[in-house]
């Protein structure tokens, strides 16, 4: 599962990482040197097993810049094994931030991510992608119109502050800047029982990415296996007053038309949701 | 790359597991649990990553007899960490033999195994393995045509004895028994440049399975990254006195009819060669 950040940071951020990610996202437009940051929810096989193949291979593609891993404490002691025995030299800075509980994993002032615990065999963290509000930009036509010429003047109308003009003309900068655009939120989590943590990780997000090995009606296998039903997925994404809801994981008992049929079948709770495979690509909108 | 040992073993051996390995042999007929012995040539990401996904499938799909891997030193730690990780338990029992000289490394009397070292970046092995020849059939066709009742006789016979009928026949056992039938010889070999232990490791091999990254008249590049050329596996091959030369471990550079093409342009040198893909299917006949 890829984040692609568009607009001025133009990076991949990963979560988990199973073997032969390296091939698949090779089919994909993903770029391994654009990999900024992988973030891993457990440390099941099938979420980190790709690992170091994938930063083997960023490395033997020429990345340069630095990445960082985020999981649960264990994934650098794998990772570093791995890439010892294989004497696997890399390329670029390789840093890890290992997760001992909740909270902030990650803020650079325009996007945050929060960790927190999910209901799974393992210890398994759920993420929540928080990007910055954008400020509102200033309406320089209708300023133009008004003949008032550029300069320092633009600056302070932006930050809001009240401009007296050499012609006494007095402007609130509140009425030349546009509605402030909400920054986007992503929730993806792991492998997870139904969990409250879930809700407040998906609270008002754009897009809740939620497991969903099981179908609706196989409770009791969710719960013995510690995964999700497709109707539990759905009504975390309700509760948490989610727009959209992305159901992966879908187990292998289901393939083809059947897989989505798990979202078709809890359409009635949440209208919004889709089956997606690792490397499908989704736009998030701003909202308007 | 697979050895299937049918007969009495009824058992797979792998030779190097790379990322993917578990999905790749979905697509054969190979059953993971009839994989009793992993043989790893050396420890480069691309010949050991598959490793750990490989195992834990074996025992989720149910595997309860033993496993051995053989490798050089440090397969055992990488393998190991990813499934304590992982928190991976498996339904049967692993064991480790760990390689730091040259040597027979598994002997139960019906194979042997020996491995030599190569001319690789880091510690390679070649492994060599030698079937028992079995002994010739006693022929109770013919037996039964002289009308010589079946009993212990049969067994004194087979045994080459000597043995006086009640009738006073005198019959000598190697006058029925056919020729014992030469075990097979195969060597499978990992990355390396050109080294005179490939030609030791394939001595009268049936088959030997040799690198070749780079094509014929690639001489320098191949010294310079530790593979081989065609050229070279041919002259290995025809040095040895082996059957078959199977190559593999061609470079990315080369696909599709261009990779084929590494076996023609070295068929003057050795005939029987031809490049496989890690999951073809080739039959070693007995030497009739
Ligand atoms: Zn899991
Ligand atoms: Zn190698």
């Amino acid at each position: 599962m890829a984040l692609r950040l568009l607009e001025e940071r133009n990076a991949i951020w990963l979560f988990d990482c199973g073997e032969a990610t390296q091939h698949q996202i090779l089919s994909t437009t993903i770029r391994p040197r654009k990999i900024e940051k992988i973030f891993i929810t457990h440390l099941h096989g099938d979420h980190i097993f790709g690992l170091p193949g994938l930063l083997s291979s960023r490395s033997f593609q020429g990345g340069h810049e630095p990445l960082t891993v985020y999981g649960p404490v264990g994934i650098k002691r794998f990772v570093v094994t791995a890439l010892q025995v294989s004497e696997s030299r890399l390329s670029y800075p390789l840093h890890f931030v290992e997760i001992d509980h909740e909270g902030e994993v990650f803020n650079d002032g325009s996007f945050k991510v929060i960790a927190k615990k999910l209901d799974h065999k393992v210890a398994c963290y759920g993420y929540r992608v928080v990007e910055k509000d954008h400020p509102g930009e200033l309406q320089v036509a209708k300023l133009r119109e008004m003949n008032i010429p550029s300069g320092p003047i633009y600056g302070q109308l932006k930050a809001g502050k009240t401009v007296t003009l050499d012609d006494g003309r007095i402007l609130d900068g509140h009425d030349f800047i546009c509605n402030p655009q909400k920054g986007r939120i992503v929730a993806i989590l792991g492998d997870t029982r139904k969990t409250a943590n879930a809700v407040t990780l998906a609270q008002d997000a754009d897009v809740l990415v939620h497991e969903s090995t099981f179908a609706k009606g196989e409770d009791k296998m969710a719960k013995n296996y510690y995964h999700s039903t497709s109707l539990q997925a759905a009504e975390i994404a309700k509760k948490a007053g989610a727009k959209r809801l992305l159901l992966n994981h879908i187990s292998a008992r289901y393939t083809g038309k059947a897989a989505y049929q798990l979202a078709y079948q809890v359409r009635d709770v949440f209208p919004n949701t889709r089956v997606v495979n690792d490397f499908d690509i989704i736009d998030i909108p701003f909202n308007k």
